[in-house]
């Protein structure tokens, strides 16, 4: 068993309460061992630090940022997903990573890195996961960046 | 037992035959109890009835109106995929929401509420699902919105 | 048994080796009996061959050969993902087509056709699947298309 809320303090990752979602859904869905978890916005205490167009408002480094926050609210959906006792996760099955691009910007692998190096560092091998990252013309509340994910539990 | 069709025809909807899809792939898919539907456009007797970048040509309003044909032609292809008896259905597990988007356009979740609305009001409880609501820069036949899903059925 | 080498010979179909990720993230995962690709760009040989935006920089036979090439890609992945041996694929659930595009660009579907043709060639009736086609700001490296797939397999 892994101390998993010691583990997050060792990394240095403080998870916020998991949002409300930002209109008429829910943050979770569970099917058999599946959880399907909502598209995350980088929400710190209520906030999004960064918003705009990467590429044109917001650089590299701003973006691979919020795309770590992305990844703390999705742990912290899981969490509750899994009553609080993230040893009930068996593997992180996908992410899905939707960046505000501009059209020349072509670098969303290395943002949405942000949210996949979170996941490995946290679950380690059973963190790592398929993906897709794609550029969008623009997210919710004018957030960088978005991920959505689906993960497997203990039935 | 619900009386689906009573209860579209209370809620005002009515269900177009399920559309064709616009190219070389299939309506739906199932494996094992979750079914899971293209993205569909917003076809209301076999048009789109408002097409645009929202932001910019078509209004949040009429954005609105469209999520909700699009979660009337996904619950046409539900219920061809349950051999016409909602009944089967046990959960709306996700919606995949695409609105094109003008770059300074944010309400990408007031838009796919019109899908999650109709969602919630003809299933109700179990009509509650994860959700994610992006931006795109265009989508096919100039629609302003796409949504794909993810249901679970009985086996 | 169908011989899936001789099959891929005979449509004039090369699978590359798998390609790497481009970023920290793994090719595919399984859940049961669903193997999840992550999106794949068009790469022939290291290299995508066509880059640009659908619609301004690449017109859409060119668009659709790079579709082509994606389902290639997914194939390879999904080859690895059964040992090998092709006969385990049981469905092809979903393909997720993302194409880089213009504002005024609509004809997605057209695009993925070039992923979606290559799957029903390949597999038959099987290969039949459920689909979206969105139209994006950009890909990463500046690809034209990204195709991302859901697939079942034995158990």
């Amino acid at each position: 068993m892994i101390n998993y809320d010691e583990k997050l303090k060792k990394l240095g990752i403080t998870l916020d309460k998991p949002s409300k979602p930002a209109a008429n859904y829910i943050p979770y869905t569970i099917s058999g061992n599946l959880v399907f978890i909502s598209g995350q916005l980088p929400f710190k205490n209520g906030k999004i630090p960064i918003t705009g167009i990467v590429g044109k408002d917001v650089d590299i480094n701003d973006a691979i940022k919020m795309a770590e926050i992305c990844a703390y609210c999705l742990i912290s959906q899981l969490k509750q997903a899994c009553d609080n006792d993230l040893n009930k996760v068996k593997k992180v099955i996908k992410l899905g990573g939707f960046v505000a691009s501009s059209k020349n910007f072509g670098d969303q692998p290395q943002v949405i890195n942000g949210a996949s190096d979170v996941m490995v560092k946290v679950f380690g091998d059973i963190g790592k996961h398929s993906r897709f990252a794609v550029g969008v013309a623009s997210l919710p509340r004018n957030a960088p960046d978005e991920v959505e994910g689906i993960f497997e539990i203990d039935d």
